[in-house]
């Protein structure tokens, strides 16, 4: 079982207005709901892609409860009826192709998930985002999680640690949660930003994926290869940065490498940098050799960047991407 | 027991952000939830006032469940505290300070209740307004609502048709609604905007109370008086315009007059107009002659515009506009 933790789920909204202008009244023409969080979005792709998930971190008020009826009823994969739907596959359904299963480990709070609101403007296609800062965490509740945390890591191949911190979770949070990973033996990428991502950093998790802005903001360093070795400096074993068209940058005890699809990618990027978390973290418990977890990683990111909606990925482009993401780069002297 | 009708109730969401710049992702720095819809606002206000009230219309969903638990449990009033809370107070308990009940005979659909999301920029103070559409309602739950409509007529001193149609209900509801009150010997006012109004007009209400543009898109006539007059002659038997900053225009078989406080209030205009319906049903259930309905329903308008939170009254400043609204105009020759 892969653990993801997402202590700021989100019910992640988007609507479509003709022409977003600040002061102005909009007709939202269409409304979709998602469960989101990054955490959460990684558990979907890495069940999409047959693993086994548990997603943990908190839930709340009614907010709360439309997620998690999503994440126990909405098909994992991108192909409704395709298969077993998410949190309810049998371990022996489970394969390449079949959708994993889903489990919900979500702490239940008295505060309610945030939402987030995504507002598409169908004349430029762009994206303004509305991001609630999420519950009141109580230190009851934060007690709740880490006892919660420590009962599923025994039965983790890895864990990845994702996104924003709710208010009143302590800022070292992910700092504690790398190293009780690493004191279980069980692998930790740790995907956020800022103060949490400075502090989980000097933990020593075995991955960190930031992308070129949270890579310079930890570093100061705007130049991608300096900063990707920088943040191995300050405590990360591997560093895979998301790159966006130019792709991933990975720096590894192993070797140095990049991975790009053949062509930059148009459509939406959002979710595209938790696929590529999906991806690594697959290739991880499989014990690929990391041109592969890259190749696979790179393909899932372009994949969701050419999906209609935002957050899920193309299945058929990801099958294809496989075959054509390029990786260069070498391996260490041993 | 005044009845009102809110076919598409909303949960009114308010978010705080530093500066609203489309494309850009902003966090929210506060977030506030209240239950909405035309009527549902008119009703609060109502209860406030001491009236009985009962809140007809759709709700469904779990954005629905808020809206109702927010209805059941708000105190009806804007002094938290300060008398028996709405939907339980006691008839007895009833007064002209003390605020009254709110009786929830919402019909249940299974689409969700929309949200309309409210950005205020705290730079500016500018708000920018984002409406979802509203839940699909069937024939079935359509005649669900049509039956609930005409056994609760016959209790009613007055009923209030305000806001939007959902998608489903049939752009003549209004008509269709106004003429059975008037069978049932109801006096009715109509507050609604385009088609839905441009018909409900045609069906003879007690009442209409368009704003500016509503009245212009309904006549074609940008000059207020002249508009007036017009949408008298296409079935209105009295209409209230409600003109912003310069106050009321009511022309009624009784008469004409203009009502309007001494100097502009400065403040959010959100649920004004609503508040101004509060205060026209309040004085005809109360048999006031229409100068007082007019200083009532001016005095509620400007005490929301001056209130902390939008679409809430600030009673002091009620208080005291009721004795400086001024009103002039003359009674019709008998």
């Amino acid at each position: 079982m892969i653990l993801t933790v997402t202590l700021n789920t989100a019910l992640d909204i988007t609507y479509r207005v003709r022409s977003l202008r600040p002061h102005a009244a909009h007709r939202v023409s269409e409304v979709t709901e998602r469960p989101g969080g990054k955490g959460v979005n990684v558990a979907r792709v890495l069940a999409a892609l047959g693993h086994e998930v548990t997603v943990t971190g908190f839930a709340g008020g009614h907010t709360g409860t439309v997620l998690r009826s999503m994440l126990a009823g909405t098909p994992a994969g991108p192909e409704p009826g395709a298969g077993p739907r998410a949190g309810r596959a049998l371990p022996g359904e489970q394969g390449a192709d079949a959708p994993g299963a889903l489990v919900d480990a979500l702490v239940t709070v008295s505060g309610a998930t945030r939402r987030t609101v995504a507002v598409v403007d169908e004349r430029t296609g762009d994206t303004t985002q509305l991001n609630e800062p999420g519950p009141q965490i109580s230190p009851a509740e934060w007690a709740a999680f880490l006892g919660r945390y420590q009962e599923l890591l025994p039965g983790a191949s890895a864990v990845a640690l994702c996104g924003s911190l709710p208010p009143g979770v302590p800022v070292g949070a992910y700092a504690g949660l790398v190293r009780a990973a690493r004191s279980a033996g069980v692998p930790v990428l740790l995907d956020t930003s800022g103060e949490p991502l400075r502090r989980g950093v000097a933990a020593r998790p075995d991955v960190i994926k930031p992308n070129a802005d949270e890579l310079a903001e930890l570093t100061g360093s705007h130049e991608p290869l300096r900063a990707t070795q920088d943040a191995r400096r300050r405590g990360a074993h591997a560093v895979v940065a998301s790159l966006g068209a130019e792709g991933l940058l990975a720096v590894t005890p192993e070797g140095r490498w990049r991975a790009a699809p053949p062509a930059p990618v148009r459509g939406n990027p959002t979710g595209a940098g938790d696929s590529a978390v999906a991806g690594l973290l697959s290739g991880l418990v499989e014990h690929l050799p990391w041109p592969d977890r890259l190749i696979r990683a790179a393909a899932l990111s372009a994949a969701t960047v050419r999906a209609a909606a935002a957050g899920e990925f193309d299945r058929p482009a990801y099958t294809e991407l496989l075959g054509r993401v390029r990786v260069t780069g070498a391996a260490s002297a041993a």
